[in-house]
């Protein structure tokens, strides 16, 4: 073993048949590149590996194509989502089903990817009687925080509040499209107990997409909602026209803060999931080079346009996750009286939307 | 304060004329470009703060220009390092001397920034008695690390010895272009006592070079010279094509795997100082994604040539810092019977130098 595994680490899960379980029912609630691509990963390994039943459901919100039938018809006949993730195959033990109820029928190892604003109407219908099998788990790859003025929520906590099951975290340095070519990465699997340890790490481990379970469920989660902020602050550095280095040092403060900020109001956390795991530093890094945050945020300086401008041009409408966390974090803090603490959040913020200069950007960090 | 200071940063250096030290006297032994934007800092530190002689001198190594006289003589009166730092004005009381001897003359805080070969006759000469004032201190800015069969050496420790003077050591994510254009960014100090701490702090923090210091002076040299082993893994990425979530994964494990090989020959040092400074973290990004170690391996991976013939051709014949160090971590490792420890390091050298095939690289990380 390298001398670098961490505590966390040495909580190496067994696999899912080692131990025993009940064959495994895997469904994908989402069809969103990444959805799809988590899906084709737990598919190929439902279907390679013991333990588990070898059709794996994907919940596709039916529409019609024109002059090629039902979405759900298009995926199934030709393997292919051809809107999220073009040229992938998938392989034919995943099924695209558009009524969620027959999704996660029996299911017992339920992977929750729809976007945010989709959570609330997905839960309420998983959570009336009958719907879920008893021994269900989830497993939330839904980036982002839910804040309510003073208070703070995980996706997690909050799918295990209202569905009554164990809910992990998935996140990492994981941009869907380089994850479906099977370009080797790793992802960070916050979970509340061994056996989701085990049974999360059988349905997404592979040779090229390894997965590390630590006992993490809010830093996982923190992490994949905070790294979209420092991305903003990364794009105005890269807007700015600076250099690696100030990248490099916005980055480094970025990611203490994010730690800081988690262990502050999810005290159980470990500032591990950040400086170690992929989930933390590898996330980071992927996201404030290659992201659309980092890209938009960039735009935002050199063309002197509102983020609201941006996400009309360049995201036909759809809000960017960074700065809805900006947003969401700054309130939050604000509310606690606690934005001194984190200046770099703050400044995110101020730039974003209260006409604060750039440049001020590295005072005081 | 910022809740993310860890116990280390809470060690805030008083400045140096707070403390009531003696009037101080900067030498920099070094004129390349990483010598100059120092020496540029620690002049315009010198003119501005309280407790310093005015003049800094700076070590050039005498030669005549054409058409021009002696290259101290151009750079006195031009103040700019044309060669090494071009269209960057320096302060006129920075001041470019030939004789080492008269460089460090009454001294007290001598910054040695001198490529690693040339260090053993430099100490040669700074060793002879009456040289250097009795209550010198040095400080190194050398990349690289001393390996002898089964033993490892720091430059702050070989300039310890042979001096018998305390060392401290600067490192992080500094380009020097960038920071002797004043683009923000931090650097890390890693002090042998508070003392050090206060005097070198004062000697170069300033508002867009923010100097950290830390009682890990072991860690910030093998930072600086483990981070060009993980930046040619890096450029075998780009090299190969693969996308961002593989080179997040390489740098996340790489910088694992210099903090472990730290602590296990360095007891004392301290894996903060790779996951939280500027010298670990923020160094490897910045070289991993811009310095010419990434970019000659990325060559090395398109090409098929070796890296002798890459040096020969890109960089006149000089040796690439990163594959230096890359085999005598190896050499190093090797002589431990440690190499399975570190299998990111050692397939590096292996890809390097034995032919080994590149796409390997992921295999049992």
């Amino acid at each position: 073993m390298a001398p670098y595994v961490t505590e966390f680490d040495l909580y190496e899960p067994q696999s899912a048949d080692d131990r025993q379980f009940a064959i495994q029912k895997i469904a994908v609630v989402g069809s969103g590149s990444w959805g799809t691509a988590l899906a084709r990963i737990a598919a190929l390994n439902a279907a390679e590996k013991k333990g588990f039943n070898h059709e794996v459901r994907m919940w596709v919100r039916e529409r019609e194509i024109p002059g090629q039938g039902l979405l759900t018809d298009v995926i199934n006949s030709s393997h292919v989502n051809h809107r999220y993730l073009p040229d992938v195959p998938l392989p034919h033990n995943l099924v695209a089903v558009s009524e969620l109820v027959n999704v996660v029928k029996d299911a017992t190892l339920i992977v929750l990817v729809v976007p945010h604003q989709f959570l609330t109407p997905v839960l309420e219908e998983l959570s009336k009687p009958g719907v879920l099998a008893t021994d269900a788990r989830a497993i939330s790859a839904i980036k982002g925080v839910e804040v309510a003025g003073d208070q703070i929520y995980t996706f997690p906590w909050l799918i295990e509040q209202k569905l009554g099951i164990p809910c992990s975290a998935l996140g990492g340095a994981n941009i869907a499209m380089e994850v479906a070519q099977s370009e080797f990465c790793e992802t960070t699997i916050g979970v509340p107990s061994k056996d989701d340890a085990a049974l999360w790490h059988a349905v997404f481990d592979s040779p090229m997409f390894r997965v590390h379970p630590i006992e993490d469920v809010a830093g996982v989660s923190l992490s994949g909602a905070l790294k979209n902020v420092v991305a903003l602050a990364a794009g105005f550095v890269d807007g700015m026209g600076y250099g690696g280095n100030t990248k490099a040092a916005i980055l480094r403060i970025g990611l203490l803060e994010m730690a800081a900020f988690t262990k502050e109001f999810f005290p159980s956390s470990s500032s591990l999931t950040f400086s170690h795991h992929s989930a933390g530093v590898a996330d980071l890094i992927t996201t404030s080079f290659g992201g659309r945050n980092r890209k938009c945020a960039e735009a935002f300086i050199k063309t002197g346009k509102t983020f609201a401008q941006l996400e009309h041009e360049l995201l036909k409408g759809q809000k960017l996750q960074g700065v809805a966390t900006a947003e969401e974090t700054y309130q939050f803090l604000h509310a606690r009286g606690r934005t001194e603490g984190y200046p770099l959040f703050t400044k995110v913020y101020k730039i974003s939307f209260e006409g604060m200069d750039p440049k001020t950007l590295f005072d005081d960090l």
